[in-house]
């Protein structure tokens, strides 16, 4: 099975990635979605420019398509760059938005190619229990009330995961943070050659809308299993 | 004929790029190798990041493949990223160079492509007038004795070719830059929808060396047709 995966950067699509590798899949490309805009609604932007030390990190050719940021024009913009992979098959790391999960099966359908969703309808915490155990992950994004500007930049790990299930009970913040509550970025897994190391972080929190980025301004790869 | 175009950012790739498009073929994908390490022997390495706010500005996805950045194996890396693409046929912008030739050219038999390259062989001063009619078109890099610091970000044009000339009579400098004597960056072409602009560059030239390199450090893409 020859597959693209759709990546982003975040936890999700890295565990995309981590199940296509693990069921063996030959995974050709990974494929980023970049708006011309600096909205959109299908894909996770901000910093989106470290896909590509990831994709070096990892070894696997990195495919960056270009997309208006209309929300339907998104899709056929997907669709029109995966038409001219030699695929099977397509990974995704949607986790509960039906209206992701539909577009990208409707152009995998469209184009005679599998769609897989390993992590659809988790259970959000014994998933994000399984992230922490693979990923270095942290907060690079985020827009719920109850996270602070505290979390960006913040490694989730078992203690972060308690807060967040703390937060959920009290403001339905979503564990895994599928309604866009956060953004993640993994910085080093089993599968990463090297780990990205951050070099220059700015925190840009806007009190107003109760949400923060956390602006990755320089970043390098640093080779593993050196002491 | 759907074609990918291996595309570095410079005058001829870029120009591969606009022969491509004025042939009427389907260009899929922009191919762009990034080595491992900071060296490459095929590959045109400086300001590489800055060849997805071309692709962008092109509206063309952009492949990035990675490579060890050795000698041999840069080859296989590019078979492999090409061999996941459905296309007709590569489009390479080399020049005089017969190692880059014949390895693309090996590439595409083994994959069973076209191979075109549409400035091979052309007299350097006839194709260097017709790059200064077409793109908007700087120096980024340098590396030959009668280059100066003075060329890093120096727009070719028509005085600079004179000034080219000159130095080729002197120094045997290549005209265009085949011999690794500089390095391009095209800004503006007419295929672009949008224009790169500069925001922060650094000249970092080296003495013992004499040779520069012009870092950006900020760009933007610029909307055309707007007064």
């Amino acid at each position: 099975m020859r597959v693209a995966v759709l990546y982003s950067g975040g936890k999700d699509s890295n565990y995309a990635l981590y199940w296509a590798l693990k069921q063996g899949f030959e995974v050709k490309y990974l494929v980023s979605m970049v708006s011309e805009s600096d909205e959109s609604y299908m894909y996770h932007v901000p910093n989106i420019h470290l896909t590509e030390l990831q994709a070096k990190a990892v070894g696997i050719p990195l495919v960056k398509g270009f997309t208006s940021g209309e929300k339907e024009k998104e899709v056929e913009d997907m669709k029109a760059v995966l038409e001219g992979l030699r695929i099977d098959g397509v990974v995704a790391g949607a986790l509960a938005s039906e209206y992701q999960k539909k577009r990208v099966d409707r152009v995998a359908k469209e184009l005679g190619l599998e769609s897989f969703a390993p992590a659809w309808h988790r259970d959000p915490i014994e998933y994000m229990h399984e992230i922490i155990g693979i990923f270095d992950v942290v907060m690079v994004g985020t827009a719920a009330y109850g996270l602070d500007e505290s979390w960006l930049g913040r490694r989730i790990d078992e203690d972060a995961l308690k807060e967040l299930v703390r937060l959920h009970e009290k403001y339905k913040i979503h564990v895994a943070g599928e309604g866009g509550e956060f953004e993640t970025f993994v910085r080093d897994a089993p599968f990463f050659k090297a780990r990205v190391v951050f070099d220059e972080v700015e925190k840009r929190w806007s009190e107003c809308n109760y949400s923060g980025v956390l602006e990755v301004k320089r970043a390098h790869l640093e080779p593993k299993g050196q002491v």
